[in-house]
């Protein structure tokens, strides 16, 4: 089974100034395809860093990607790297060139001078063409192994990966098979989902069963392995099954599905539709819920209510209930869920009030504390949540929690 | 001079289901101390291979830091890959179990069981007091060399970083020190910048100037290395003066600044406020403004008008001008901006209409297509812009330009 070793480039990864996506975003495609990347290395802009990295990737694993380096600018080095790793010069390429200046052209922009670099390439490489920027990318065979150099900008990687890589990796002859599944959960915590996983956790099963946390989901990853992609795909559905009746209502979605999508889906599907009235999130659910490519379907307004004041001039909350019991209350976050949805004449309205800190929190109303209300025609649900950690952490939580509050109310 | 490697221990990392933004996090920290990483590793959750990659570090480098694999669940094998590294076996500490009892007490949760497993250490470690989370570190010297494990979730990684491992390191005998200084541009590509400052972008250079593009700027990193903290100190300073004169306008800001933050500064400062009016960024704009603590200075309220027929009900746009012009149109955005600004009753009112796409688009309104106003009480200002790329890169930079073309409009 052919495996691969990706090596990132560029100072500014180990100065700490830019985290590497581009490792992940890789190694899950490979996988996908049935390659497993076996290590990751990273290094800075140094030529001789590079080729010792790239060498030690060569020794791990019979694919090299590397990624960043190709650049306009003088710390750019992985074209020098990999011209000195096959031992030859970088030369010219005058139609690469004449690409790099059609790209300015097509933009109105001069071609600033330091862009003719990119145009060199090692003699005897072959340039990848960047359909999508201005910096070819390098491949090259060097003792039966492979070398890919791409650019660091996320967006042109993307592309490269898929338009060239792909096709030049897929001709290898493929071992295993490995086929993912993802069941995305919400609402309990990660060792409270793996109590009730128990064994199906285990280290050396197969499939094997990973969990992470972030991005408002924990997310458990099946990964099953298996001689062809039929029997791998056959094996993690049957555990995507089986996690589905153990966790049940806590999954609200599969594999690249988030919250605000399944919601959003959900509403399109019910032809229902929402408006939210957001204090201590500023925006953030609205945000959310236009993530999502169609959320026209179901969402026509929201307001984003910040002051006292507005939350009264703008969705009509008395003065004397924010007075009475706070901004910061359950009868303010319901009265906000229902003024909000008549207002909207919507089906369903969400309101979140709350303290997100790092200031204004009391004894009484400690920063984390937030009320969210959610509204229907026929009924209100609001409730009290104590989150913690900083401002932007309690920010989303209190927007995915909403969210979640939401699937619940549509499953019904 | 003491310089430190990295390894970040996962299946997740590999697997591609996570980014690893520890590293980059560890980097620029420990730099900031003086101690440069000069490697990372990244490895899956085996023991042999984290064992291997400790060693690896550990011919890199004096400090070796390790982050992941702490957790509860079964994959979870930092602590006895340590222990084999060590060669002594994990022991039970009492009164680190009495920790995580408490720790669940306090949060009205029984504790699962699968939670005992992080009360064990290598015998003759030291635990590091983990005071957020359940997972404690290890720390222990082998061969002169400090290791340090902590957990992966990044809220108790940092702060483990910084009660802990900083006052450690902080003992050794430093060599030479980096200062990092970060100049923060917005409005021109990352080569036209570099054009701009020339020969202080070359390669050998002290201070090394780095480029990176990501989070709504493009950021110059003025790398400083001297004997003293207070030498470095000076130098950075000198080029940042030079960078400034160079660049004007487009730099926003310095070090951590964000153009949002930047700008509400600017506002709080002039004692002026803002309100927002959001088609295609659907309350981003707002969430940004809002990020930052304290906006409520500044900021009272804002609308998310995504459907034509709110953008008439709440912000009174005719019905006829949307028709004559389309909802994305110069003049609509003009007239929302308007007036939100006077509902509001504020000093300035910023309004988007575009499409995000990915569908949408037609001939004449390509996705992409966006226009920005921003009104005060004396003029308003609109633009169009066509952004490329993604639905999120798209509502991404359309706000920051926004916040961009109101930074600009706060300096008149």
């Amino acid at each position: 089974m052919p495996s691969a070793s990706i090596v990132t480039i560029g100072n500014e990864l180990l100065n700490g100034h830019t985290a590497d996506t581009n490792a992940a975003f890789i190694c899950q495609k490979l996988l996908s395809i049935g390659i497993p990347v076996v290590s990751v290395y990273t290094v800075g802009d140094d030529i001789s860093l590079i080729v010792r990295a790239l060498k030690r990737a060569a020794r791990d694993a019979d694919i090299v990607i590397a990624t960043g380096g190709l650049g306009p600018t003088d710390d750019d080095l992985t074209r020098q790297a990999f011209a000195k790793l096959m031992g030859v010069k970088l030369i010219l390429d005058e139609s690469i060139l004449a690409k790099i200046k059609s790209y300015f052209e097509k933009r109105n922009i001069r071609m600033p001078e330091k862009n003719a670099i990119q145009a060199h390439i090692p003699k005897g490489a072959q340039a990848i063409d960047n359909t999508v920027g201005t910096a070819p990318g390098i491949y090259e065979n060097i003792k039966k192994k492979q070398f890919f150099a791409m650019p660091g900008v996320p967006f042109e990687m993307e592309r490269m990966l898929v338009d060239f890589v792909f096709p030049k990796l897929q001709k290898r002859k493929g071992g295993k098979f490995t086929i993912i599944k993802k069941v995305r959960c919400f609402g309990e915590g990660e060792s409270a989902i793996a109590e009730k996983l128990g064994d199906l956790m285990n280290r050396h099963r197969n499939p094997l069963i990973n969990c992470t946390v972030g991005g408002g989901a924990i997310t458990l990853h099946i990964v099953a392995s298996a001689k062809t992609k039929i029997l791998a795909e056959k094996m993690a559905q049957k555990d995507n099954a089986i996690i589905t009746s153990l966790l049940g209502d806590l999954i609200f979605g599969f594999d690249e599905q988030t919250l605000p999508e399944v919601v959003g889906r959900q509403l399109a599907k019910q032809k229902k539709t929402i408006a939210t009235a957001e204090s201590c999130t500023g925006g953030l659910v609205a945000k959310l819920i236009t993530d999502t490519p169609g959320a026209s379907d179901y969402f026509t307004q929201g307001w984003v209510t910040y002051s006292n004041k507005s939350k009264t001039q703008l969705l009509q909350i008395p003065p004397q209930l924010i007075e009475k019991y706070g901004a910061v209350s359950e009868q303010v976050a319901a009265s906000m869920a229902k003024n909000a949805r008549k207002k909207a004449n919507s089906n369903f309205a969400v309101a979140i009030t709350g303290i997100a800190g790092p200031a204004g929190g009391t004894e009484q109303k400690p920063v984390g504390l937030v009320f969210i209300s959610i509204c229907s025609d026929k009924n209100c649900l609001t409730k009290q949540f104590y989150f913690s950690q900083t401002r932007d952490i309690i920010r989303h939580r209190a927007a995915f929690t909403a969210m979640n509050m939401l699937r619940l109310m549509l499953k019904d």
